[in-house]
């Protein structure tokens, strides 16, 4: 596949600087980029690689179209265009239909044309598997799932039954789909399972990370939007709601009916309590805890950075005695106050 | 599958307000509870959806019960008798005796009657199954595994050989338990692996989430209780004991050769360090850092809930020069000292 | 397996303190040894158990020898000679050389003598393995993937394709190897995928825990070094550089194009930021958060760890209130300043 800077700049809106017959046929870094090869800036960490790279044409944005050596696709959103472009050069690989003579399909399937049921997958009963997807290696899909058309679960992938998913959605290896909520009732003697009667319900273009697990209502469905991301080993309590668009980087853990809105951005190992609600644009850094409802947009964070260890644990220590820092201050301000009094008395 | 709620009372010690002749065949929140659906108010969250809930009967406390707009089975612990309500409406699948042909059975093991091997199995050698249990679509089950009656293993769980479970065991998909701990020995060339030589022991009716790991001890058995129930991705490192009854939320980390105590409720991604010991009865909020031996029963925590970014960073500019401040305390402490002297002395 | 204390004094470089004629078969804890057994005291948690041991031998420091009352094999680093005694007792188990017939392999893949491809592994499209290698069950190997010889992957492990690893690596059950980095491009209409058209390197004598996940290239490979040790559930992003001999406990999180040193012990459940560079010989104490590069080698810590909640709630408010507690001890300064000033007009 190849593709001429012209071509490019007319299907994604870029302005050109340079030859338009250019033609490119890989994507690279731009440290590491030779002829043939198109590279993007978009974070500002890499600006430094800009003015040595071999690539032989770069994806920029307007402000540092002037900086580059080489030819441009000048656009405002670099990082768009850039995927674009990798998508055109690197196609999808497409599923080659049919079924694998060692994968196990139950009764009463319905599988799409074109789809491709890959060596060692196990459907059960009654799965409807749309058209174009690929199920893969040694998946195993429960009795009563959904799958939309152009779907791709990687090898291994786990959907318990009753599980719904819409079109184009992928889910990447180790995943677990619909596991049980972790329900338990406290009694006397011990634990009594709460049976989990709900399932999980997702969204059209959803993309779902390796060993990441999203657990099925205990009464009700867990839902994901449309064009839900999330990065691997996230875990998604039962009954959570999670809104359009909104993306959650690795190790996440999202405890049980909680209700995350439309276009968050949540940075990775973010903890979620159960039972609250964030609303609609909100960034948590990385490793936040949320423990109450968000209630307005913006960016929120809880994090400490790591230290050199001794200085922390002087620094811990000190959080630690905060109260009694406070009562020496409260003596001070005490102190002071009287010392004035007797001040003022003379 | 339709109970009466006049069975319902008797066979869980319930008092009825309404006509114990109303029958109920499915669950629901109150929220969306429908007629022919019984509900249940426990987490005081959800009081305020009592009085318009359509549900036909509500599991409640006595003291909200007055409040109830529908009929009411009254009882102490209203989420222990929901859930055993919940069992008899939504029975468990039974296994289907037998073994599918795909699945791979090793030599010179002992199936119990009524247990079922499912497709794509893999066992070894000298593994013993119990009466009436499931092995889920490609589980691998090592060799001289020993799996009690009645347990089921859901989807590709991977057990490693010479594990040991009690009966009424749950493993969800993606869990692997056994694998070896993190040994390793620091040679000046390098890292020296230490064989993991323990295995692990799992007592009756412990559940284990999806993609949880428990690995196996470095010598000696890393050990679960009788009821222990352990949420999805929970890592368990080699030799920790876990007591009877407690619960772990997702995400929590055990390192090695910890021991926890009978009855602890450890909250979501919680961390406890190794070689330390955690009694009985401790509960551990979401996220907290057990960074060394609890000796008292009690709550713990140590978890900053999130802020606005910037009011954070500001918060956390501070934390790291508390010396800092310390100091400026200390020096106002001297000099007012000093001016009371001075003071004195006038 | 037995061995005399002698033969073990003389491969090992040890000197013996008692008969070099006792022979151990097997290894155990200085608290639960019995006769036969050989036990070794590293970590100094567990020295008061040493008086009381039962063990044949005990692998021991110089300075701890004197009080062993039983044979000793004395050497500098106890914990490396265990190491390599149990290796010796408890020998690896060696692939059964062969395919087998449950197991799924693809076109012009190049399987190397003494290996074991076990039942329901499935291998795609040009693979080569090297000799004496276990594939276990129900692992997937994406096409084009090179495995070197002596490795041994678990049961269920998934890589995709492309992916490189060395020799006598080690991958645990669950772990996927090679899914896509987490790359979305935010579009007005939502998210574009960013093809990671990358891939994972993985070096000699890497160990991979179970339900571990490296994430490939987005551009350009993901790389892990000779004799990396990751535990279970650790979280590799795209293109991560991790270098020679570093060891990660569990939970880590590391985000995509992190680069950390040779050497580095990394604690569990750290998380590093992404695009930031981590220098040789660093050590990161359990839950630390890296936010920002670390250009000196040392030992790092961010973590408190729990207190009662109580207390906990206090010290939390108190740190969020840091700024008013600065203002007032500003307004203290202030104030003894103004006293001072007056009080030296006087």
């Amino acid at each position: 596949m190849s593709l001429a800077l012209g071509e490019i700049a007319v299907q994604f809106g870029c302005e050109i600087h340079g030859d338009p017959d250019v033609t490119v046929d890989c994507v690279a870094t731009l440290a590491e980029a030779g002829p043939g090869s198109v590279s993007f800036l978009s974070n500002p960490v890499y600006r430094s690689q800009l003015a040595a790279t071999r690539a032989s044409a770069v994806i920029i944005a307007p402000d540092d179209a002037a900086d580059c050596p080489t030819n441009c696709l000048v656009t405002g959103n670099p990082y768009v265009v850039y995927a674009q472009v990798a998508q055109l050069l690197y196609p999808a690989a497409l599923p080659r239909a049919g079924r694998h003579p060692s994968a196990v399909v139950g009764a009463d399937c319905d599988i799409g044309n074109g789809t491709e049921i890959a060596a060692g997958a196990v459907l059960g009963d009654r799965v409807s598997v749309g058209e174009r997807c690929y199920i893969g290696p040694n998946c195993v899909i429960g009795d009563d799932v959904v799958i939309g058309s152009d779907s791709r679960l990687f090898a291994s992938v786990s959907v318990y039954h009753g599980v719904a998913m819409g079109r184009r959605v992928r889910v990447h290896s180790g995943a677990v789909i619909g596991a049980d909520g972790f329900g338990n009732a406290a009694d006397q003697d011990g634990w009594i399972k709460v049976p989990q009667v709900g399932s999980v319900n997702i969204g059209d273009d959803v993309e779902i990370g390796a060993n990441t697990c999203v657990d099925r209502g205990a009464i009700g469905d867990t839902r994901l939007g449309n064009d839900v991301k999330l990065d691997n080993q996230v875990q998604i309590g039962h009954n959570v709601i999670i809104g359009d668009h909104t993306a959650m980087a690795g190790q996440c853990g999202i405890a049980g009916s909680a209700t995350i809105g439309a276009r968050c951005l949540i940075g990775g190992g973010v903890a979620v309590n159960g039972h609250i609600e964030i609303v609609d644009n909100v960034s948590i850094m990385g490793r936040g805890n949320v423990t109450k409802s968000i209630t307005t947009p913006g960016v929120y964070a809880s994090v400490f950075g790591v230290e050199e260890a001794g200085k922390w644990r002087k620094i811990a220590a000190r959080v630690k005695r905060l109260d009694a820092m406070a009562g020496r201050l409260r003596a001070l301000e005490n102190r002071l106050e009287s010392l004035r009094g007797s001040d003022d008395d003379t």
